[in-house]
């Protein structure tokens, strides 16, 4: 065991405050990274805030982690000190469900290990997540970081980037497809980011006119403002995928029309309230209302790997973690272009 | 023209009662059938009754239409005289749209020619349906029937069946696929058929436990009764498939958990009112929430053909056409086992 430092909240009403707690030393397949970079997820603020149910308390939150490793287990084949690392939502899995199996640990038949709030086999407690000066991870879920990217702006890839990435893939956008992104924020940006990259004529709806400049030059071909339903009529019918990154209510049906016979809308963004779906908007045109959560570590490394080839970053607004309560707060309000990062250099080196 | 007598609806709030009026002659590519034997699907009763918005009276309803071609066009190729001849939804499309020409003419952008209240573009009125004594159809719509079935058993193949055929071979039932149906009724006792015949798994759900029997009967290898929570719990992720022909209002949430990763839930039926989804059923697991709508004209006739190799009719209750409005009241009841076929030999010579 070594004393970490890190940024906790002790419960759902207060903010977030210096911490120190214990991690364990690496085990033999274990890489303990030295934390640079944690993003900041709306999840976070979620678990830290008691919003969803099941947090535990002191609840250290942060899985877009990227650093650098500063020691390694025996048996660690992949990773050798002073190498970039990243960690992502997931710190584990069972590793032989159906779906571990095939690289998909996300829908892990067990249920995976987040990296933060879930049960820590090694620790009989929780999980900590990024908001911390190291963490220490199974080589088999730590991702290997493209050395040509700025590196604060890579942290957000590991939970945005691989969360719009996924879907993107799965349902084959590229050349000839036509994807629609619905919400700019930190998962729409990215969306945007990727769909373009690989090939696809992408198209963003968003609420506000004063977002299109942004679109436009995070690579949106079309950028159609949502409050003219004359605009939004328009695309009727033309988009073979759209990825929804609205995570507050929103309606779901005005988006399920602008599909293509045998389209899919992919709800990336949890609304927390049942979104009403006209059945009738799915049957004409055998259409597909679907999910999808993060990816699995393969298609995590192989996002990193094609946004090192096509150089592709979250746009970040760089803070001191002190003023992590306040970035919550702006979050709130989506008053963040397009992902609040944590400079660990700026945890103070004891609580 | 000749003079053609059927059973009409003349507004919305009237029975069905005898009713005249003129088909045209067939054209070069035209075929004349004499209608045998016709369907009775809920959309009859929707639309005779008003229920669904732009009927047209007289309205005469009839989509699931067999009988004997007793006339051919000049240049009809596929058809002679004495032919076994089907027709379902549909009577035309535009024919040249991306979906036509893939052979899905059911999602024909311009708008597929129903078979009845549809515009028609011979007479300037109304397309007029298989309620009726004789029916012209262009070749290209009109569907060979299997010779060794039971005749008036087919007829409900032409909606209910391909309604089920269609989805369940889109998302590939078949074997090593486990594949729920939810609600034993006309869709949903052929949809038991089919995929058994298909080879897949087959889990009927119902409300009722005095559907046990004949759910097996139909081919169920287990039947779920839905009341009981925890039966229903027992089957969730279990499921690559799920076929819902329930029209009316239900908790699809309960049935979206019954999916495996990468499952899908087809709406066959179409509740009037939007259906809530929790999207979290549908992120975790990459779950799909789909729709589908009848079927093309080439897969129409590979279902009739499978259906005439594995021996598969519906299960029918025959009747005169002057109980048809008796029928319709004992529809809304459930009251059929599973399909009204009206005997048109019961139709008066004139109106």
């Amino acid at each position: 065991m070594f004393v970490c430092t890190g940024y906790a909240a002790q419960s759902a009403d207060t903010p977030l405050a210096p911490f120190s707690f214990n991690r364990r030393d690496p085990g033999p397949t274990d890489v303990e990274i030295e934390i640079l970079y944690c993003g900041v997820c709306h999840s976070d603020l979620h678990t830290a805030r008691g919003e969803w149910p099941g947090t535990v308390y002191p609840n250290i939150p942060g899985h877009e982690i990227v650093g650098r490793v500063r020691r390694v287990g025996a048996d660690v084949k992949s990773f050798k000190v002073g190498d970039l690392a990243g960690v992502g939502c997931l710190v584990d899995s069972c590793r032989t469900c159906a779906n571990c199996v095939e690289g998909l640990e996300q829908y892990c038949l067990v249920g995976a290990t987040g990296t933060y709030n879930a049960p820590d086999k090694h620790t009989g407690g929780v999980t900590y997540g990024g908001y911390s000066k190291a963490v220490v991870v199974d080589e088999a879920f730590v991702l290997r970081l493209p050395e040509n990217l700025d590196l604060a702006a890579v942290a957000p890839l590991l939970c945005a980037g691989i969360t719009t990435y996924s879907p993107l893939r799965h349902w084959k956008a590229g050349p000839g497809k036509t994807v629609g992104v619905v919400g700019l924020g930190g998962l729409g940006h990215m969306a945007v980011k990727l769909a373009r990259a690989m090939g696809a004529e992408v198209v963003m709806f968003t609420t506000s006119e004063s977002k299109r400049a942004d679109a436009e030059r995070l690579g949106a071909h079309h950028v159609v403002v949502t409050r003219d339903p004359e605009a939004l009529k328009a695309w009727g019918g033309k988009l073979d995928l759209i990825i929804d990154a609205v995570s507050a209510e929103h309606d779901i049906n005005a988006y399920l029309v602008l599909l293509k016979r045998d389209g899919t809308l992919v709800q990336v963004g949890a609304p927390p309230a049942p979104l009403p779906v006209h059945v009738s908007n799915l049957i004409f045109g055998r259409r597909s209302f679907a999910g999808s959560l993060i990816g699995g570590i393969p298609e995590t490394q192989e996002m990193l790997d094609f946004c090192g080839k096509h150089g592709i970053t979250a746009d970040i607004e760089m803070i001191p973690i002190d003023k992590i309560n306040e970035a919550y707060d702006r979050m709130l309000k989506s008053d963040v272009k397009y992902r609040f990062v944590i400079d660990m250099a700026t945890l103070p080196a004891a609580a």
